[in-house]
């Protein structure tokens, strides 16, 4: 059990100023107003119920919870319930034949829902789209002996975004419905309550949520060609709970949380175990200068960049496969489209017997199982999301066939197409991207490997390779590799140094040089002392590959309350 | 790519000492005298290689990854699978009768594995304990025309912890092996070489780290009954690494995976979606005063204390069924038995139809899921601890019956009992414990629920109870509870009010009062504004689980790497 213990400071010992009681008065008589309002209501309310056939069928519920419970015996149904119990007629639209419509009605259901919204269309008809999750209905609210106008009124008058609780016949309707998902379906309601009523204004809507963010330099025009406004990322982040509403965005976390499943049952199944290694650390390790510092009683604590010196040590402690799902911290100050600050490493490590490759091998068949996944186990939310942000299909190899480049190979392929790029230089973002082209073209996929970069460009821990050992280090490659999606690296990993000795001499020749009895490698360096299989392994960014299978523009979009230099809350 | 970045500091600008140069003459004399003793052997080594038959069969191999690599063509098998190969014969001991012994050898092996500890017998004969996780086998270098006594020695004098290579064959014993888990087998060698080669001298035994811990007073005793030494938990952490190795750790670490499998397995079952909420937040939020504070970007951070408000946003966001697993962060400066600063957290919230044991009962079949599963899945595992370990098997009801003691119901347990406690007073953690047994008594299980806590006992956002509205707060129930595993509590949890202006209400009337406008609550009050449903949820800590499941007496056993007020490292 843990209490909220935040305390309040008062804010000034000074008395009341002339507009505080200015204000004051002003509120004063705006309270009496509203007391005198609703007095007149509630007569109002009281007369009306006196007449009114549907007093018991409709309202605003007490809070769930604080009034004592008595089970309803009502079994409530969810709309995919009810379609896979009513199924569209086989002749497409669903709808039936005039004749047929009057028929007896098909179920008599009872669901909670959201209000998507409601309209009073006459004192006796109101239509409201009933939502839940990525499904809606239509309901009808209408007057009869037996259904009081003053219930019309109410319903079609309930703010959008409401939690209603709905209960009625289902009917199929003469025509199929297009205001709603489910359009061979109409609810005829019988009794409403609202469960949760939302404020009427809200500051962003649903709907246009439900459209791509603008594109850049387009924030500030103000509304889109039909008339609806612009709504920039940035406002949709800061109502960020109305904004994951939209039905992509549950699409996207939901693809999201799949790429997770799909990343621990394939490794699971191949005796990976899951690992959590810590967060907070006692020093500062790789890169430094982009670590947050955290104070630690007194101390000096930093978050964890990656967890890749933990991962390693847990191979030297005889675990020799280890996964491990979290949040990984970075403090570069890049404000881009790329860029988190926090955002979700996949991480895996393992020992190998021979070759380095026998890694490579099972991270492609990885990353071939993740995406096979998606296509057939999220195909729905893959469709939803791809229809706000347009993207080619994502072309993939066959199993045992994903095309690995070997580097100087990338760096021929490029001369070959005018760029100009030294034997050991890193790739640049736009040639990356400009060889995914050449490889989408010569080898027909989106998804490569491209191996043995050369040393210099890796971190220190990259195993050199055995084609270049006698070359000067700035011409050794190294066993390391990149896995590409679309052109964009998703993946890095490699071989690393399993021998102390070997680590110790490749810190002290890194440029710029490290220590390894520094504190934030000395634990690292001593686990490579006593004993360590030789391993390999690769981390992946979880928002960056879903980005880029669902070509999204910002991976800001793939982050539920995404963190930039900037961005902390909500 | 990320490269590390970190550059040291030169440390001073002085000419070397008097003692340095001193230092110098010594250190060249040193390397002098190594030099020599190296030139010698070296000389040594050519001589005997000449006349050694083995001279190719066994050695230092050279780093894997650093030459090239040509395929051996040789398979390679794991312990296990030799065992499933040739399992123990039906009479137990596994060991054949001498006549059967002097047979052909049952199988021809090649294996990676770990050097549990080697000794030379005799020139001619050496043994060796080969390790590959919990499963170790014995092996047998014995020298022969085909196999020199320079190999014995070689192979005889390998430190503990190396990796090797090893081929040769496999026999049946004709007495079952006690030194090894595999008794029935044995491994006559005849080839041998060292992978990556341990430091002889290692700052901690394995073996030594396959005891318990002491008990607290008993640290600075020296050394067990047995004669070997006592090695305190602290000295063990500080050697993680080497730690880690020990048969019933690795066990504990697989237990504590299989824990989040279950966990992940069950709800994405029943449609939870796995969510991953910000760890680093703009404001702190719950007891601010025990938040680690975070330099970010020239601003303040604050890392989470747990999921809780972000999981609840998740529920009005529309994500009905939501799941994480992630790091939690404490600055409680406690240094117990108990307490971490950073451990994992496995959080669930969902909406529910009418009444919020509908959330407990979902947890309920959580929990007997992930304790049946821990039963019958790692039962191997539990019963290696356990031996190292020892506690009470741990008695679990019945599907559908686990009790539901109500909090008055609990009182008056405990002043049956004899204890003095308010009606109102929360349990202290003797009392829960006492009533851990009497619920054990009188229930026959391990397992329960205590429900309808007093509303001052609990955070602002627990739902009041429906059975009290009318009472003064001090003398209200609220719709919360804790689960217990013999007697410790493992979760908490409860409805939440899903109503922005009862929660605003709760703040302000809290002991002391909350601000519902304060940056840090904002957003979260903020999120019930726009309809949201009723829900609950619960948190449980892994560690926790892990540690009372195996009854482990220090929560730091159930932590890879543990974090507390003093310790940031390894």
């Amino acid at each position: 059990m843990s209490r909220a213990v935040e305390s309040e400071a008062p804010s000034s010992d000074a008395g009341p100023s002339k507009n505080a009681l200015k204000k004051a008065a002003k509120d004063k008589e705006k309270a009496e107003k509203a007391a005198k309002r609703k007095a007149q209501e509630d007569a109002q309310k009281a007369a009306s119920a006196a007449s009114d056939v549907s007093s018991h069928d409709y309202g605003d519920l007490p809070t769930v919870g604080l009034t004592p419970y008595t089970p309803s015996g009502v079994h409530r149904i969810t709309l995919r319930e009810l379609v896979a119990q009513l199924p569209p007629t086989p002749s497409g639209s669903g709808a039936l034949h005039a004749e047929e419509a009057s028929a007896e009605p098909e179920a008599r259901v009872a669901l909670r829902c959201v209000v998507e919204n409601a309209r009073v269309q006459s004192a006796k008809l109101a239509f409201l789209v009933l939502r839940q999750g990525a499904e809606s209905v239509q309901a009808v609210v209408a007057a009869s002996e037996t259904l009081s106008r003053q219930m019309v009124k109410f319903a079609g008058g309930v703010p959008a975004e409401s939690v209603v609780l709905v209960e009625g016949v289902v009917r199929r309707p003469k025509e199929a419905i297009k205001s709603a998902s489910v359009g061979h379906l109409e609810l005829h309601v019988e009794r409403f309550f609202v469960v949760s009523r939302s404020e009427s204004q809200l500051p962003l809507q649903v709907e246009d949520a439900e459209r791509a963010i603008p594109a850049e330099g387009l924030e500030g025009k103000g509304e889109e060609d039909d008339g609806r406004p612009i709504v920039t990322l940035n406002t949709r982040l800061e109502h960020r709970v109305i904004d994951l509403r939209a039905r992509h965005n549950a699409g996207i976390f939901k693809i999201k949380d799949g790429v997770c499943a799909l990343f621990s049952e394939y490794l699971r199944d191949k005796g990976f175990v899951g690992v959590q290694t810590p967060k907070l650390l006692g020093a500062a390790t790789e890169g430094g200068s982009n670590v947050f510092e955290v104070t630690y009683f007194g101390k000096k604590a930093y978050l964890a960049q990656s967890p890749q010196f933990y991962k390693q040590m847990m191979v030297a402690a005889r675990y020799e496969k280890v996964m491990e799902i979290g949040p990984i911290f970075r403090a570069e100050n890049s404000n881009t489209a790329r860029h988190l600050t926090e955002f979700t490493g996949l991480d895996m490590e393992m020992a190998f017997e021979e070759d380095y490759h026998e890694v490579m091998t099972v991270l492609e068949e990885l990353m071939l199982h993740i995406f096979n996944g998606l296509r057939t186990r999220y195909a729905k939310e893959t469709e939803l999301v791809r229809s706000i942000y347009h993207v080619d299909e994502f072309k993939l190899p066959e199993a045992g066939k994903v095309p690995r480049i070997q580097f100087p190979e990338a760096v021929k392929m490029l001369r070959g197409a005018g760029e100009q790029i030294g034997d050991f230089d890193d790739l640049s973002t736009p040639q990356e991207k400009l060889l995914g082209r050449l490889i989408l073209e010569k080898y027909s996929t989106d998804f490569y490997v491209i191996d043995q970069y050369p040393l210099a460009v890796r971190p220190f821990y990259a195993m050199p390779s055995a084609q270049t050992t006698s070359a000067p280090l700035s011409e050794q490659y190294s066993n390391s590799y990149d896995f590409f999606m679309r052109g964009q690296e998703i993946m890095s990993g490699g071989q690393r140094v399993h021998d102390a000795a070997l680590l110790s001499k490749r810190m002290k020749e890194f440029e710029p040089p490290l220590d390894p009895t520094h504190p934030g490698f000395k634990d690292y360096v001593n686990a490579f002392k006593y004993g360590c299989p030789p391993h390999g392994g690769g981390g992946i960014g979880l928002e960056r590959i879903v980005m880029l299978w669902l070509g999204l523009p910002n991976v800001r979009l793939a982050s539920l309350f995404p963190r930039d230099p900037v961005r902390l809350a909500p």
